[in-house]
C-alpha cells in the first residue's frame, strides 16, 4: 500500500487504504451510472455524501479509501453509454441538471473503461475462456490505473433463479464443464463472479442473481483469500421492514401478517415484469421478514408501472397482535428514486470491501449483511443489529489493516 | 424478601423479587383498568403475555416479580368503578367479552383497593396533609397485603404544563408552601409523587404531567433511595418515530421534515381536546424526534374524534434527503387501541421498578427510557438503542438484586 | 297484488309492491347470512337501514316492498347453518352480539327454508333434472309463503371463468346437453340461473361467476319476461374507483396508471386464494376502470390474509397527469367488513327487482348497473352517473308498476 | 364582438366569444405565473390542455375564447417578475425546463402588463382614488389590446377574515368611507373587486379573501350587469372530499368524522403559517364537507413545511357507519403541485366568465360553483352534481351568447 497517492484525505483523517478500482458489472445501468456520477460529484465537492453510510461516524474516522481514490470501470452488454443513461435519468427528473453538467466528463471517462460483458446469447467458445477474458479486463484495469486493489460489484439485470447442478457443487465437474465449448453451465452472473476470483478481486453481489452463490465458486474465492459480500441490495421496502420487524418483537408483539406491494418502472421494472425474474427478487425480499417475524403470511407483489420511471412506490400492511389479543395495524408507503438509494451503498461497499481486502479478510463477510436482503454468512436481518455489527467490524478491521505491512 | 409466597414461578425460573404492589394513580381510567384486567387474565392463564416486554428474553430469565405476585390498588377521583370502565371498554369492542367475564371478580377486588385521590378542586387543608393522607393509603396497602414493596405508577389525566416557581427549586420554600392551607403550590400529579416519596415507594410517571419533575421532589426521592422513572409512555406514534428516525441516520440520510397528526377519542381524546393540556403532550412527543433528526420542522396535531373511541390513528409524513439531493418520502399510518399498548408497559414498569428497588437503585433510572417519550436521566431516544440498554441494565440489576441479603 | 298484507308501511308511504321472496344462492355464506340477519333486525326495528340505497330518497317514497315484506330462503351446499355462520361472524367482531341475540330466531327460521343447492361434485343425473329440482324449491317457497314474487340472488362462492361452448349459444344444443346425464355443460351458477328462469323468478348475480351470462339462458330469461341484473357486486374498492375515475376525467386530467391490491380473509379470501377463481374477479374489477380512464396499466392483486377475517383492506395508487405534464398521485386505503357492504345491497336488489318484476320489466336492467362491477346492458361505470340513472329509473318504473292492474 | 381576430379556432369549431383580457391580481405569484406560462405553452401548441375542464366536451364545442385569444395582464405588489418566479418554480422541479425556455418571451410580455397593485401599507389617499387608479389600469389594458372584455381573477395572497362593518352593508356609508383619505374600510381584495366593477369587468375570486363578498360591492356588480364567481379555488383536497362525500351519501351511509391535514411549502404555505390568515382557508375548506355529510367532527390543519416547496400533501381519514352499525375507514393521501392544479382552472374561469359576459349574465353565477370551495349563489357542493350543472349552464349560455347581436 502506498498511502501517499490519496488525494482528498485531510491531514487529520486516517491514512486511506489506497487507490481502489470499482468495477461495475452492469456499468451502464441505472444504479451503476448513478453511483459513478455521484462519486464524481462527491470527489469534486459538488455534493455532500448524504446517503452514504461510510460518510458518518464511526466510518469517517477509519482508513477507508477516500471517494477521490475510487476509479470506475466495468462490464456491460448494452451499447448506451453512461452519459446517455445519465441524460435519460436527468430528463426523468431523477438527476439534477447541474450535477450532470458537472460530471459529464467524468462519466465519459468512466464509460471509456467499460468493456463488453459476458452475454450468453452472443458468446462462442467455452465459459472458461469467457471468464478469463473478463478477468483480463480486470487485471488490465488495475495495472493501467496503478490501483492497490479492485472491488467488483454486480449491478447487472436480475436473472431468473438457478437450479443447482452437480457441477455447481463439485470442483472437478465444474472445471470440465467450463472447458466444454458446448456447455453453458453457469449463468452470466456466475461467469462474472468467477472472473473476479481469477483476477484476485474482492466481490459484492447487489442483485439476487446466482453469482458467487454457486458453491464451488464461493469455495474458490475463499481459497484465494478474497472477501465477498452479498446479496441483493437492501435499499428500500425490505430495509424498512427489517427496521420495523425487530421493533415489534422487542415489544413482545406478534406479527400476524405482513403484506406488501411494489410499483416501479425503469429498467428494473421492465426486467421484473417477467414473473420468472421476479421470483428471485420476491424470494430474497421475504426471507428476512419471515425470519424476523415468524409468520409466513407475507404476500408480496412487484408491478411494472412504466409511468413511474425510476421511482419505486411500496405499500406495506402489517397486522400485529398485542396485549390480550388486541390488533394493531401499521401501513407504510415508501416513495423513492430506487437508484438514488442503491448508488451510495455501492460506494460504501467499494470502500468497505477495500478495507476488508487490505486487512486480509477472506470469504463471506457476514458483517456486511447490513447492505443485503439475503446476507451471506449471517442470520441477522434486523437493521439496527446489523448496523452495530457493521460499525464494530469496521473498527476492528481498520485496526488490523492498519497493522499490516 | 420472602420468595416462598410467589405463586406462579416454575421450579426452574429464578426466584422472584417478591410480592409487589402496583398502585395506579388514575386507577379507574382506561389504561389502568386495562392493565388491571390484563394482569388478572395473565396471572390466571387466560391470555398469553403478548405485548409485555418483560415476558420475552432476556427478561423472562431474570428474578422479576411474577404476574401472580402483583397486587393492584390505586387512587382516583372518579366514582365509576373499574368494572364499569371495563364494561364500557368491552362494549366499545376493545376488551373481549370472555376476558371481562373471567376477570370481573379480580377487577372488583382491585377496585375495592381504590382510595379517593387528591382532587385540587375538592381539597380543603394544606397540601402537606393531602400528601400524607395519600401516603397513608400506600402504607396501609403494603401492610394489608404483606407486600415486599409498592410501585406507584401515574396514569391519571394529563395536566397542563407547569410553570416552575421558586418553591419548586428550594426545599425550605416548598416545605413552607406545602404547610400553608391557603396555597396549592403543586399540581395534583406532584402531590401524588410526593406521597410516593413519603411512603417509600418506587415511582413511574406514564403521563406528561409535572409529577416528580419538580426539582425538590426529585431530590427527595433520590435521598430516600427510591428508583423513579419517566416520563410519558412511548406506546404508539412516538415509539414508531424513534424506531425509524435512527434508521435514517444510520443510512447517512437527512430528515427534512416530519409532520404528523393523531386522531383519538376516549377519555384521553377528550382531555387533549383542551389545547392547554395538549401542549404538554405535544412537547414531549416532539422532543425525541428533534433530537434524533436534527430538524425542527415537525408540525404535530392531536384531534379529538369521539367516534374513534379508544382507537388512536396516527399519520406521519417523513420527507428525507438522500444521495445527490434526491428526496424520498415515507408515510406511516398507525391504528391501535391506545390502552392496549399502554397496559402491558405498566406491568413491565411495575416488574422492572420492583427489581430496581430490590437492587437498591436510587433516583432516575435512565435505562428505563425505553418506555418513555421523555426519558429521565437519558438523552438516548432511539428505540433499538434503548432496548439494548434496557436488557443490559436488567441483567446487571438482577445480578445485584440476587446478591443482596 | 294484494297490498293489504304489507306489515310495516306507514299510512303515508306508498303501497308496497307486495310480499316478496328473497332466495339466496349461497344462503349460508357470509354475505347471505349478514343480509338475512340485517333484514330481520331492520324489520323488527332493532337497527336503522344505514347502508341501504333504497332507504333514502327518492326510493323511500316509492312502492318498493317494505323490509317486513321480504321473506328469506335459499340454496347452499354447506351444512353449517346461518345461525352458526352468524355466531362465527359475531365472534370475529363483525356482527354485534345484541343483534345476533335479537335475530337468532329469525335466522333459524330462514335457515329452515334453505334447501340443498346444486353441487356438481355430488350430483347424479342430468343437469335438466337438477335445474328442475331447484326450480321446484323456488315454486314451493313462493306457494308456502303466499308470495307475490321471488327474487333469486346469487351470492355463492366465485367460480373460475367459463370457456364458452357452442352449446352455450345454441338453444337446441343446450337442451340436448342438459338432458344428457353424462354431461355437465353448465357451471353450478348457471344451473341456478336456469332454475330461476324455470320458476319465473327475477334474478340477480352478485358474483363474477358465469350464471345468467350464458347467452341462451339470458335469452330464455328475456323470453320469460323476467328482469335480471348483474354482475359482481360493486361494494368496496371498485365502487371507490368508479367514484374517483370520472372525477379526474371531468377535470380534464389523464390517469396514467391505477395500481391496487386487496387483502382479505374469510370464505371469500380462501376462495380467491385460488388463482383461477381470482381470475374472474380480477377481470371484472378492472373492466370499468379501464373503460373510465383509458389506461391499461392497472395491476391488481387479491391476497388471502386469513388473520384479517372478513375485513377487506384495499390500497390503490393512482398516478395522474395534469397541467403541463405535471404529475399527481392519489393513494387510497379502504378498510371495511366486506359482508357489511354487500348485505344491504342484496336487500336493495331484492326490493328493486321486485319493483321491476311488478312493472313487467324484462331482460337485463341496465339502470341497476349501480350495484355491479360489470353492469349488464350498460357501458356506464361512473358511480355518480349510475346513481342518477338508478333514481330516474326507479321513479319511472314505480309509476308504471302503480298503473298496472 | 369581432370573431375574425381569433387565431387558433379551427374551421369547424364554433366562433369564439372574442379576444379576452385575463387580469390576474397577484400576477407574480405562483398560481398566476403558472397560468400565464401554461397559457403561452397551450396557445403555441407546446403542451396539450390537460387539466383544463373547458378543453373537453361539451365545452370544446362551445364558443369560448380560444386560448390564443386570451391576453394576460395584472396587478401585484411584489417586484419579482413572472420570469423570475417561473425560474424559481422550474428550479424547484415544478415547471419543466423546456416549457420555460419556450415561453420566456411570452412571460416577459405579460409581466410588462403588470401594474402596481393596491398595497394598504404603502397607499396614501382615499380608497376611492386607489380603486379608480386600478380601474384605469384595467381600462387602459382593454383599450391597448383591443379586447372585447376583461376578466379579473383574484389570485393574490390570502387575507385574514373580514369583520363586517355597517359600511359594508350600506351604499351611502361605504361611499363616504371610501372617499375619506384617513380610512381604509375595505381590505385590499375588496378594493380590487371594486375596481373591477368600476371598469366593467367580469370577476372571479380564487382566494378565500373578502373581495366581492362585501354586500354593497356584490350589489354594485349585479347592478352593473357583471357576472361574478367565487370563491376559493377547489383544486385538491377539498375537491376530493366533494367527490367522495356525496358518494357515501348515495350509499345510505353515515359519515361520522372526516379528519384531515395539509402540508405545503411555497408562498401559500408561508402565508397560511399565520394562523389568522389560515382561518379564512380552514373555514371555507370545511363548509362544503359539513354540508355534504352532516357531521361537524371535521378537524383540519394546514402546516407550513418549507421543504415541500409547491407540493401539497393532504391526508384525510374518513370514518363511516354502514350496515348494522358497522364501521369503515377510508384514508386518502393526495400529493400534487398546487399551482399546477389551480392554473388550468384560472384559464377555465377566464373562458367561462367571458362567455357569461358575452351572454349578458349578471351577478353571481351559481353554476360556476364547480371551481370553488365556497360557491357563491349555490348550496350544491358535490363535485359530480356541480359538473353536470356546469355543462348544462355552459350549453345554455353559449346558446344565448350566440343569439346576441
Ligand atoms: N434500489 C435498487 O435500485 C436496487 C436494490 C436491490 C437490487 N438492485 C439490483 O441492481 C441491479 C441493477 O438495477 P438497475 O436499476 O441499475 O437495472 P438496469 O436495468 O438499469 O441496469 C442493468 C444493467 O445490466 C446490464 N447487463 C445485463 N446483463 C448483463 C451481463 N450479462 N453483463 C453485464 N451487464 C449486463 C444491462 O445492459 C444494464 O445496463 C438489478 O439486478 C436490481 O435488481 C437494485
Ligand atoms: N397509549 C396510551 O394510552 C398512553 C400513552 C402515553 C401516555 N398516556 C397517558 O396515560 C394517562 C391515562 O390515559 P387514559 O387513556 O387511561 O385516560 P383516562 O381519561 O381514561 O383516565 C384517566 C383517569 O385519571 C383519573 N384522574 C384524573 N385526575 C386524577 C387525580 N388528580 N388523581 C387520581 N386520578 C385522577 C380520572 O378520573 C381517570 O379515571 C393520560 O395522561 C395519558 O396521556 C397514555
Ligand atoms: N363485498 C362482498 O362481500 C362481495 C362483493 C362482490 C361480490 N361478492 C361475492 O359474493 C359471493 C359470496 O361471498 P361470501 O363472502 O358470502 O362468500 P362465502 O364463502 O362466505 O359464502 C359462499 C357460500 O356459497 C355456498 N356455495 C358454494 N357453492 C354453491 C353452490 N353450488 N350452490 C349453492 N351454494 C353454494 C358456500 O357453501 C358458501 O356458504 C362471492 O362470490 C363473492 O365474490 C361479495
Ligand atoms: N391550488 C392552489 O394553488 C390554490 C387553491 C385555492 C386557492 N388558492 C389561492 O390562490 C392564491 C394565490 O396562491 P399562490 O400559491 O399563487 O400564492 P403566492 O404567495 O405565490 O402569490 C400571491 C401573490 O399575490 C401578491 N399580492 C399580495 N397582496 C397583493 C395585493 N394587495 N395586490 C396584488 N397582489 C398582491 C403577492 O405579491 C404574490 O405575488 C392564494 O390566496 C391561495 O390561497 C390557491
Ligand atoms: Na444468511
Ligand atoms: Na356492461
Amino acid at each position: 500500500m502506498h498511502h501517499a497517492t490519496t488525494t482528498t484525505a485531510a491531514p487529520d483523517t486516517p491514512a486511506s487504504t489506497g487507490r481502489t478500482g470499482l468495477w461495475l458489472v452492469g456499468a451502464r445501468g441505472s444504479v451503476a451510472t448513478t453511483a459513478t456520477l455521484g462519486l464524481a460529484a462527491l470527489a469534486a465537492g459538488h455534493a455532500p455524501a448524504t446517503g452514504c453510510v461510510t460518510a458518518a461516524e464511526p466510518f469517517d474516522g477509519l482508513a477507508l479509501p477516500a471517494f477521490g481514490d475510487l476509479v470506475v470501470g466495468g462490464h456491460d452488454v448494452a451499447p448506451t453509454t453512461m452519459v446517455k443513461q445519465a441524460e435519460a435519468l436527468a430528463a426523468a427528473g431523477m438527476i439534477p441538471g447541474h450535477l450532470l453538467s458537472a460530471t459529464r466528463d467524468a462519466l465519459a471517462a468512466a464509460d471509456a473503461e467499460v468493456r463488453p460483458g459476458y452475454d450468453p446469447r452472443q458468446h462462442h467458445g467455452s465459459q472458461q475462456e469467457a471468464a478469463e477474458a473478463l478477468a483480463a479486463d480486470l487485471t488490465a484495469f488495475r495495472r493501467t490505473h496503478d490501483l492497490d486493489r479492485v472491488v467488483v460489484v454486480d449491478v447487472a439485470s436480475t436473472e431468473p433463479p438457478l437450479d443447482l447442478l452437480p457441477e455447481h457443487e463439485d470442483p472437478a465437474l465444474l472445471r470440465a464443464a467450463l472447458a466444454d465449448p458446448d456447455r453453458a453451465v453457469l449463468p452470466a452472473s456466475s461467469v462474472t463472479a468467477y472472473a473476479a476470483v481469477l483476477a484476485g478481486c474482492a466481490y459484492a453481489s447487489f442483485t439476487p442473481s446466482a453469482g458467487m452463490t454457486v458453491p464451488v465458486l464461493a469455495r474458490w474465492a475463499a481459497e484465494a483469500g478474497l472477501p465477498v459480500a452479498g446479496q441483493d441490495g437492501k435499499t428500500g421496502q425490505t430495509w424498512l421492514r427489517t427496521v420495523l420487524a425487530p421493533a415489534f418483537t422487542a415489544r413482545g408483539m406478534r406479527v400476524l401478517s405482513w403484506a406488501g406491494t411494489n410499483l416501479l418502472g425503469g429498467g428494473d421494472g421492465a426486467t421484473l415484469a417477467d414473473p420468472v425474474a421476479a421470483r428471485s427478487k420476491l424470494t430474497s425480499k421475504n426471507r428476512g421478514l419471515r425470519d424476523l417475524t415468524g409468520t409466513d403470511v407475507t404476500p408480496l407483489h412487484i408491478d411494472n408501472v412504466p409511468d413511474l420511471g425510476d421511482v419505486k412506490v411500496a405499500w406495506d400492511h402489517v397486522h400485529v397482535e398485542g396485549f390480550l389479543g388486541s390488533r394493531l395495524t401499521l401501513q407504510t408507503t415508501w416513495s423513492a428514486h430506487d437508484s438514488m438509494l442503491a448508488a451510495p451503498m455501492i460506494l460504501d461497499l467499494a470502500r468497505l470491501l477495500a478495507l476488508a481486502h487490505a486487512a486480509g479478510v477472506s470469504g463471506p463477510v457476514p458483517e456486511l449483511g447490513y447492505f443485503f436482503k439475503d446476507p451471506w454468512g449471517s442470520d441477522v436481518h434486523g437493521a439496527a443489529a446489523q448496523a452495530i455489527q457493521l460499525a464494530d467490524w469496521a473498527r476492528r478491521t481498520a485496526d488490523v489493516a492498519g497493522h499490516r505491512p
